[in-house]
């Protein structure tokens, strides 16, 4: 049967994620993969799962079993909350922070509306904007003269995916003028704002704009991403409009998790296993940076993130990095071609490395490696 | 700050569920509420969840803690695929058998486009229908000559909610002949079709016509409903579409459920649960079939469900069930008025009551009162 005259128009603009793609292609076990985004295994609070479902039962009974409110567990909510101090009517947990970017496009983004963002970017989210035929513009690349409505502005300012830079002060308060300018609203998404391995916080955008603002956190770095757990601070009145979406959208958040998160949180074992995992990566960064700077050629650049999981290479000009690839693959060594973070696939010369999620006593012969390989290049 | 200008054509259409706005208003411990389709506490495996998350951590380690792959982890897809006798290619895990729905109309349906339905029809399916702008009909009110396409078919043939009938062969079989004869896909929401509890099995739509078939599952009614897991069973090319869409949406299903679900299946857990819960269910049916037939003034009628949540009350004419809601409500029982669930609002005379939550010994008090009520309005 052929069922291209039953898909909808958005279907042709549906993107698969090329990340997702190298995981079908190949056993990352296998391999030492910088491809991914995964948090490492050994960050997983594998002992207190051992005992957060039965606590979870004991204290909320069937409650932790049956439908939930559509904003989240009051619980979760108040925790949230607490921590990241807003009131509870700001918050609204999201089945995944990719869920969270993918309602803000639903509530705010029709097809030819323009969406800004900065650039290198984060690839699931040019999914979900793509998905609903947005014309997602690099904020360089806009020029106040268009016809078709900007709706809002895309940011990750902490620790980008995929550059793993962080956006001074000054760059954030640009980005809030500028929406300011627009009068559009600001999606800030922050998966790794609390895996800062050095230097100081800046302020978030949405302590700058609150009332512009829809912020974008995540379990998945922090607990587990197999819970699928998110949130979204932001003004009431858009939040409102993101709860009755999410009714159609998936009913509530999963209960059982969203409880397990509560008592992860307001135990204190979440800050206690946040200390274990930032030394962890601390370390892993060093020594990636270390390991690019003894088996690089000169030429080839990087940034130095003060958190997160990924850095950015920049190698000579001239070097095609997606045109590398199967030679990486065949060889033994997987990452991601930089220019997919590019709306124009531009930047052909670069890369991200992920330092998170690759075994240690691999980082090294893999970084040495694609070292060979790109000194063949040259 | 007004944020009216920023939001996407599809905001105004966005519809709330009545029945989650009336447990807004009301605690429903504190009446006699018929109105939810809540399963019953009580079925619920709390003992096998006391073991199973440690089991699941002791067999699949971190990797249950883990992003996992878009289309649901392999394990559960084969158990899914072994109980219900397809290939697992044809499975796709749903984070919720809501984003189920929500998902086959984004795949088919831009705004505009007509859904034909049957009706009465579940209001969360409408809400999804509704809020991509399409243009849902009747069935019946549906003709031949429309210039906007058709994209699919929904409905719930076993125990439907809210009527709780269930549709013969026969019915089915026009059905598959109609989607046919218009070239569109089925979609058959089946989240009831375990739960039967008299009667014979009637084939599934799916098993009538494979080839323009998505088949909604779900696990919220035969392990709990915290966990938010449901299955599409489908062609291939439909579910390739699904896949991509739902990588945006939320990249996968959440994978530690997925495993709690796949031991709670495979073990057999899950069939011995479910004898259990229809013994149950099938006992709070006719407790509340004997009741109606006590407590209900001549003139009223009821389905009588042979499986699912739900039976359907018809009241004389005259009788508004909307108007009456208020009155019931501040007696201290609630339901839910039927006419929501018919597209043109017609049926006022109709409730939907559910017979799986409420508190068994609180059964006979709340529908003595609402058969008074009835009583006061003849």
């Amino acid at each position: 049967m052929d069922y291209r005259h039953l898909f909808s128009e958005d279907v042709p603009s549906f993107m698969r994620s090329p990340v997702r793609e190298i995981f079908r292609k190949v056993d990352l076990n296998a391999i030492c993969s910088f491809a991914g985004g995964y948090p490492a295994a050994v960050t997983f609070p594998v002992e207190d799962l051992r005992t957060l479902p039965g606590l979870v039962l004991d204290k909320y009974g069937t409650k932790a079993l049956q439908y939930g409110a559509t904003q989240g567990v009051p619980e979760l909510r108040e925790a949230i909350a607490r921590r990241y101090g807003v009131p509870v009517s700001m918050v609204q947990i999201t089945t995944s922070s990719q869920q969270g970017i993918d309602v803000c496009t639903r509530i705010l983004a029709d097809p030819g509306d323009i969406i800004l963002t900065t650039e290198p970017t984060y690839l699931g989210a040019l999914q979900s904007f793509k998905a609903y035929r947005a014309d997602v513009r690099a904020i360089g690349g806009y020029s106040r003269s268009e016809s078709s409505p900007v709706k809002f502005i895309y940011v990750i300012p902490d620790f980008n995916n995929p550059s793993g830079e962080t956006m001074t002060l000054a760059e954030r308060e640009r980005i809030v003028a500028l929406a300011r300018e627009l009068d559009v609203v600001i999606v800030e998404d922050s998966p790794y704002r609390e895996l800062r391995y050095s230097g100081e916080d800046v302020p978030m955008i949405r302590e700058l704009a609150p009332e512009r603002t829809l912020h974008l956190g995540s379990f998945s770095k922090i607990f587990a991403p197999g819970f699928r757990l998110g949130w979204i601070i932001g003004p009431e009145e858009l939040l409102e409009q993101i709860f009755v979406c999410k009714q159609a959208l998936d009913l509530c958040p999963p209960v059982f998790d969203q409880y397990l998160a509560t008592e992860f949180l307001t135990s204190g074992a979440l800050d206690a296993n946040l200390v274990k995992t930032k030394a962890e990566y601390r370390r892993r960064r060093d020594l990636m940076v270390s390991l690019l700077e003894k088996y690089m050629p000169e030429g080839v650049t990087w940034t130095y993130p003060e958190g997160g999981l990924f850095l950015f290479l920049t190698l000579p000009e001239g070097i095609d990095t997606i045109e590398m690839y199967d030679e990486a693959l065949s060889k033994g060594v997987a990452y991601v071609a930089g220019s997919f973070f590019f709306l124009d696939g531009s930047h052909r010369n670069t890369m991200r490395l992920n330092f998170s999620f690759v075994a240690e006593e691999k980082m090294e012969p893999g970084l040495k490696l694609l070292g060979e390989i790109v000194k063949g290049r040259l």
